[in-house]
Formats: C-alpha cells, structure tokens, sequence
C-alpha cells in the first residue's frame, strides 16, 4: 500500500461526477464551471470525539465524517457532488484504521454519490483523524443562509430530537432533498442543520438574522431515542446534538410543500416562533419562562 | 473564545475576495462561477511529522500547511484564491496552538491574497493537526498536469534543492507566478512541485505520462543549505523532500519565458532528459548508471 494508491483505488470506485474536469491524481483536481458556483464546508472528526473508533469502527466514524458534511448542504438546499479527504492514521493500528477509513467512504461516497477528487494521507502518534471537505452546487431553489429570519415567522424543525448519541448519530438521515424542498418552497427564511443541539444552534442562526426567539417546550418532538426514564425528555430533545435534522424560520407552509416533505419523512414539527432581537432567546414550558438552556457543546468553551 | 469567534476574525481580516459570494459564518460558503471552474487540493500537517511546534511555533506550522498548497496550485500553473481550514488542537496547549495558529494562518493568508472561507475546530488528545483545503482557479495559461511528458523532453527543476529541513521547509519561495509562465509558454508538456524530493517526486510524473527519464546527478543544483561536510550532496538534493521547487519535463525554451522566469528567480536548470518507459527510471553519475535512490517519504510504506 502507497500513499497514492488508496485514494486514486476509491476515485475509480467512485460514481463518476460529470463535474470533475480532472480527478484525484495530480497536484489539484480542477472542477467544471457551474453557472451558480460552488458550494463548500469542511468538518474534521476525531476518534475519542466525535464516535469511538474501538466500539463502533473506523469505518463508521469515516462515514459519519460524509454525512455531517452532507447535512451543512442540505441546511443550505445545496446538492453535495465531491469530497476531499485529509486522513491522520494512528501509527498503533495504520493498517486497520485505513482499511475501516476506506470501507466507510466507499460507503457513504455511493449513497450520496459523490466523486473523491482530492486526498492527502498521514501517520501520525494520535488518534484518527478525518478531515472531509465537500464541495457541491446548489439545489434548484438556491441557498438557503442563516440570516433571513423574520420577526413573525414560525420556528420548526424536520424530525424528532434527542438521543443520538444512542447510535443516530453515525448513520443520520440525508435531509439533502428535503434542504431542496424547502429552499424551493419560497418559504423558509433561514435555515440551518441541528448539529450542536437547538439549544446552542438556534442561537447562532438568531444572531445571524438579528432576531430573538420564543420556543416552546413542550411542542419540542422527542425522539423515542431519548430513554422513557430521562428525567425530562424535553431538554434532552432540547439539548442533545447531533440530530442532523433541519432546523427552518419560515411563513407558514403550502401544502405543496408539506405534501413534498411528508414524502420525504420530513413533515416540520413546529416549535416556536422569531420575535424581536430585543426579546431575546425565550423559552416556556406551560407557559411559564425558563432560563435558556446552556446545552450544546463548545471545543473552545475553556480558552480564555 | 469560542469556535464561532476565532475564524470570523481572521475571515473578516483576510482580504477581500471577489470570488467569495457568502464567506465564513454559514454552514457553507459559497463561490463565484468562474469561467474555467475551480482547481481544490488538500494538505494536512501535524505537529511532530511535518514540524516540530516546540522548536518552530505553531504559528510555523500552520503558515506551511498554506505554503504546501499553494505550491500544489504553482505545480498547475492555477491562482490560489481561498480556503479551509480544519484544526485539531491539543488538549494540553489548546490556547497557546490557537493563537499561533491564528498569527500563521493570517500572515500566509495576506502573504498569497487568500480568504478564509471555512472552518471547523476540535481539541482533542493528540498532536496540532491542521488541515487545509485550498480553492482557485487556473491561471491565464490553463492547467499543466503531470501526464503530458513527451520523449525527447528536457526535464528541469526551477531552483537548487536538498536541505530544507534546515528551515527552508517551512516558508518556501512561492512558485505560483513562475507556475503561471511555464503554463503560458507553451513549452511545458508536465509540471509538478517537487514535495518529497525528486527520487520520489520524478517517478511519479514518469508514471503518469508513461515514460521513463535518465537524469544526470552532476547536474543536479545544490542547494546552500546542504551541509559542506554531507557525504554525497547530489545526492541529497535529489532525495530530501519539501524543496517546492517546480519540476517540468518540456520543449527547449524560448528566450521571453527565459527571461520572465529569471526575473522570478526561477531559471530553470536542466537535469535530465524524457525517455521511453521501457527505459525506466536511470540515474548516472558521470556517465556512469546509478541504482535509481530509494529516497523520499512515504507515510504508508509500512502499511502491507
């Protein structure tokens, strides 16, 4: 096995991209002219952090490293078409850390077809890393930011919440058409994916748009995840991260659109409505205010 | 600090970019069309395997891990224009990586007019590790591949090599320009940059066009920072690594490309000459043939 092996055996393996002018390879990969432009984000999952490799494998925490970054584009309505993959294999277990690594890609690569056009390969004292980089186009309806909030919209979210770390969050749905659904629809006005938890993300997409948010607790949807026994399964929904379902601020809803998502398993749940900046982040439960919730989870929360 | 703030500041400090449609801040940025679509590679470094950031600072580190890939674009004749950016920090220095990280990445961003157009950052157990994609487009002469090698073609090298690991490594001359006039001349028929040393680097162009080449080591440059006392200089220079030199296998020059190319400091120096693959890869050292070196680096040759 060479460096330049591993990558150039899954780019032949790969579904061919019409997009990709020249391939893994060469010093770059060189992608055609779109008339929208490209699309791009990057997420790096760690052994230890983000999944365990000793209990569920490289080969899923390879494949989770995809799906998070396919869920950025769906949070946009942009369509994920090609990948670049920075790899640090620990020097302990190289050989079977790079075959899980390739097992998983492979994988995820076919369900979301997406073309491997770059790759760089490292030994390293540490643990797995995978660096993913995705690169894609948007959907027919455009993109879809974070900043289009509006004081009156409902707030909602495209599936249950809480518990993932159960399992889910190695596997999570592809919520890519249902991104495209909704920046088709002409009605959502900010979008993001449930990535940190509602409680932490919600946040960010409200300072994006400049706008406060009022959340019911109680109209938060549970997954059945989230064991009967937690002592309040509503937080947990609330708090948990790594749902990877979509979280909209939008007018109220077509019913062409509704019919599209409920197709795609996707019928929004809704949870709340945008208010003034100056209102703040509001949450109520029985229609009592509760302190907003310090859930989600920060890597630099500890550096001064 | 927290992992929002950090890669806003120093987006909102790069410099602008005109082909940066929605820059950092999203859970995606998004390019411009441009006419002859994007060229992307990446390059991950780690502390330990491609620096050592107790003697060199972190802030060295993350400048090359911009460096290597900008030398991946001169290597096509392609303009670097922006890029991601996905960090590991260690655990037990997690403020202190950051920081210099930050410093690096901003001096090289301003150093090759880059945006920073994504991130995303960890703290794990574990060494710094940065891994950098980076986005442009080609240069006015198109792009130069490795395939193109024709037999009877001179190969060269745009600058003396061997002993980089001295310091040189670290922030090598950009051949990005000098990258974009051999694409313009017409002359060069493949191009790369020369990342593990030319015993290594060579093959692989040779590999890709499908020839072979005799290279003459007496013709080798040298460079200053090989030791005086080291055994066999030649030697060195054709097997140490991270010179980022620009190796060409092309038609005899044209005396306007000699010219702009000696304005750069990138006169090329011919070591050798394309041949038929048959021949292989042969190395002589005055007049006398060579076992071709097993130089270079290769980080899963222990891999089975």
């Amino acid at each position: 096995m060479d460096e330049d092996g591993w990558t150039a055996d899954l780019a032949r393996e790969a579904l061919p991209a019409d997009l990709v002018r020249l391939g893994i390879g060469d010093d770059a990969a060189w992608l055609a002219a779109v008339p929208d432009g490209w699309v791009v984000a990057t997420d790096v999952l760690i052994d230890g952090v983000h999944g365990v490799v000793a209990d569920v494998g490289a080969a899923a925490l390879a494949a989770k490293a995809v799906h998070v970054n396919v869920s950025d584009f769906a949070a946009m309505g942009a369509r994920p078409r090609a990948l670049l993959v920075g790899l640090v294999l620990p020097r302990d277990d190289t050989a079977s850390c790079l075959e899980g690594v390739r097992a998983g890609l492979r994988a995820a690569c076919r369900e979301h077809h997406l073309a491997l056009v770059g790759g760089d390969t490292n030994v390293a004292e540490g643990p797995l890393v995978i660096a993913v980089t995705m690169l894609g186009t948007p959907g027919p309806g455009g993109l879809v930011t974070r900043t289009g909030a509006r004081v009156g919209d409902r707030v909602s979210v495209t599936g249950p919440l809480g518990g993932s770390l159960g399992g889910r969050h190695l596997a999570p749905r592809s919520r890519v058409e249902a991104g495209e659904v909704l920046a088709r629809s002409g009605r959502v006005h900010a979008m993001m994916d449930v990535s940190d938890g509602v409680a932490r993300d919600l946040p960010r997409l409200c300072r994006a748009s400049g706008v406060g948010s009022l959340i019911d607790l109680e109209r938060v949807p549970v997954h059945a995840d989230v064991p009967e026994a937690a002592p309040d399964r509503p937080m947990r929904a609330l708090c948990d991260g790594e749902d990877f379902e979509l979280l909209v601020a939008h007018a109220p809803w077509d019913d062409d659109t509704l019919a599209a998502l409920a197709r795609l398993d996707a019928t929004p749940i809704e949870i709340g409505v945008v208010t003034e900046a100056a209102e703040g982040l509001v949450l109520v439960r029985a229609g009592v205010p509760q302190a907003w919730p310090r859930g989600g989870f920060d890597h630099l929360a500890s550096v001064p």
